[in-house]
């Protein structure tokens, strides 16, 4: 693919996720051949640091940054069966937001898709008859030539075959259950989606489930401790992290509109020992 | 904005630092952000390894960083009180480098300008109508778009009103003191502003508080680290880190024009076990 | 040099490795130092977590990369010796893939180059007359200003004066020998180049040194491990990660075709507790 032909296409720019770290040249390898595939491409880096073969966590950090991305490529890899039988995918999306979407067929990227309606078609990569040896970086061999066509104005028809949306593989949901106690008393229970570098707890529950004239809410671990169940005890409700005093513990409606256990300059996520996955309860 | 726009404005790439890390996808998201709005766009990544709140190090980076830059927009996001009372800045200087700074008004952004002059005009960020929920990224959601309208074009006039410089929050200096013992005996005091991957401690004190023809000093560490005070001994003054014997310690003047405790292929920091914000006193 | 210059020039990518980590703003300075003087060229982050002066390591993942990368430009930097004796080269190759590498004379870029063929031109860079004080931070300073050059159509000889490519620094070969114990019996010892990200122990041994229907292989550990010389055992040969159960360890010809220890899910080199330096012996 020629420069010109990368550029007239001007399908965006490449949103890149992965599991690779960056200790390794992983990332810059793909970053490389999709360069040489389709010069001028800018492509983006969201995260690689989801911890390896986690692909609930690169689902959520995918679902979590579609809303703020423009027209272009998500190319996501988090791929525990890399080499295996699962297929290598790319979606298409009529929604807003990126049109096209590369990765394996496990579920890493249709949860993000559903947000905006699911795809709109779903193509299995035609594998490549070319790799001698191993099969295990499908992210250089397979996804990036991939990505680097669609840059180029390739269709998702033109790199391998028709699947129907309901055979692709899907996670399960995450944990989220709201019981009523008695008229005005009410428990959440969530789980943990997301610990991020401030040691805030995103929870599976949207901000529209807290009451919006609530102000203090009692807090429980249920599970994901090493010390097992634990009360957290009373917590304020803010809006900002500014609101909380150094140290202490709080609940807000986060910039991804979730409900997050928080810490005001703190990390909640040390204080309470709970890691993602974990269960939280809330009551009011 | 149009890629035109963008592009014909030609304000040069934006320097993007912040306390974000890399292993949530909050970087990716502003880049996305900042490319939505202004495509073509070039974003160079400073560093986002500042530790968490610590603005008086996210400063230092910066005003490390800044003589080496061009001209262009810099976005500097550490911002413990994101979403309270601060004000978020857009700061505009007539030296050379940089023309627009953007970020919180915590002292992160004035400190790196002071040494280009200060700005020459400053706007405070009008507040975002439209963000619903809890205002806790404003990296995303009121720096990012401010960035991408000045690539555009935009004139910090056009992003809220003007305020006095004299209002700005500014940060402490760092501790820097000199004390003269008897004539050609001297003690220079001075906070360790920055410890760097390799270990090396720089020092508050500018390369031009040694005599240059200085051969030998004395070292004592006098606070942070957790052994308490302790005598470090004579020191060779070198001029690279090659002329140390693997595992010795010594002083030059750095990179940054700056007096720094270093070793030979071996970590000062760790052997003196101290870190940013201690105190080392040297002596000749 | 203009905008106009560097793209007419049209030297594709630099491709960037270093010790410098992302900490630190060391990287992003040599990014905006490269923009200011070749405008437009793209930057391509390769690794810059080699371990801290560890010159076989990042001669190793550049030449894993290597065989991935257009024309274009290698920047590398792990330069134990910066300011010291040791030169700054410009090596040009003829070969498929980057025309020019620029670094420090330590073999970094020598090994990598040798796969395609060795340098077929090799200049030492002019010392830096207008740099004052320490000479610490050639990256900046020395390198990438030559990077920018060559990005905007200097030639080599431009940027200082030719040396012969028998003067250059290279690193011994890492350990590989096969022993034949008796007709059809073999033993195959070989250093471990490479623990990544995924703890998968990458050895000196070419993927055509396993017999193509082997199907079991014995497994020592002969030096690098803590707990000294360990039996590991029978381990079958496997194609993809996918094919071992979770746990278990096998070997494979990895994505570089290369013989590797390698885990499902797991962490190879945290089971036999080996990092890059130590030997495993194969038999079979």
């Amino acid at each position: 693919l020629s420069v010109k032909a990368a550029r007239a296409a001007d399908r965006g720019p490449v949103y890149f996720l992965s599991d690779y770290g960056r200790a390794d040249e992983f990332v810059g390898v793909v970053h490389a051949v999709i360069d040489r595939g389709a010069p001028g491409t800018l492509v983006i880096d969201l995260t690689h640091d989801i911890a390896p073969f986690d692909v609930r966590a690169g689902a959520a950090a995918l679902g979590r940054a579609l809303p703020h991305l423009g027209p272009g490529i998500v190319l996501a890899v988090v791929d525990p069966g890399v080499g295996g039988q699962r297929r290598g995918l790319v979606l298409a999306s009529s929604g807003p937001g990126p049109r096209f979407f590369v990765g394996p067929d496990n579920g890493l990227l249709l949860g993000a898709l559903h947000a905006s309606g699911g795809p709109s078609e779903a193509v299995a990569l035609a594998p490549q008859a070319d790799v001698a040896g191993a099969a295990t970086f499908d992210g250089r061999d397979v996804f990036a030539p991939a990505v680097a066509a669609l840059a180029g104005g390739a269709q998702p028809g033109d790199l391998g075959e028709p699947v129907g949306s309901e055979t692709l593989v899907s996670l399960r949901p995450p944990l989220l259950s709201s019981r009523i106690l008695s008229p005005g008393h009410r428990l959440l229970r969530a789980e943990v989606t997301w610990v991020d570098r401030f040691g805030n707890l995103q929870l599976a529950a949207p901000g529209g489930e807290l009451p919006a004239t609530l102000e203090r809410l009692s807090a429980r671990v249920v599970s994901g401790s090493p010390a097992g169940p634990t009360e957290v005890g009373q917590l304020r409700r803010v809006r900002t992290f500014d609101e909380l005093s150094p140290g202490e513990l709080g609940i807000l409606v986060d910039a991804n509109d979730q409900v997050a256990v928080v810490g005001g300059q703190t990390s909640a996520a040390a204080r309470l020992g709970v890691t993602a996955g974990g269960v939280v309860e809330l009551g009011w």
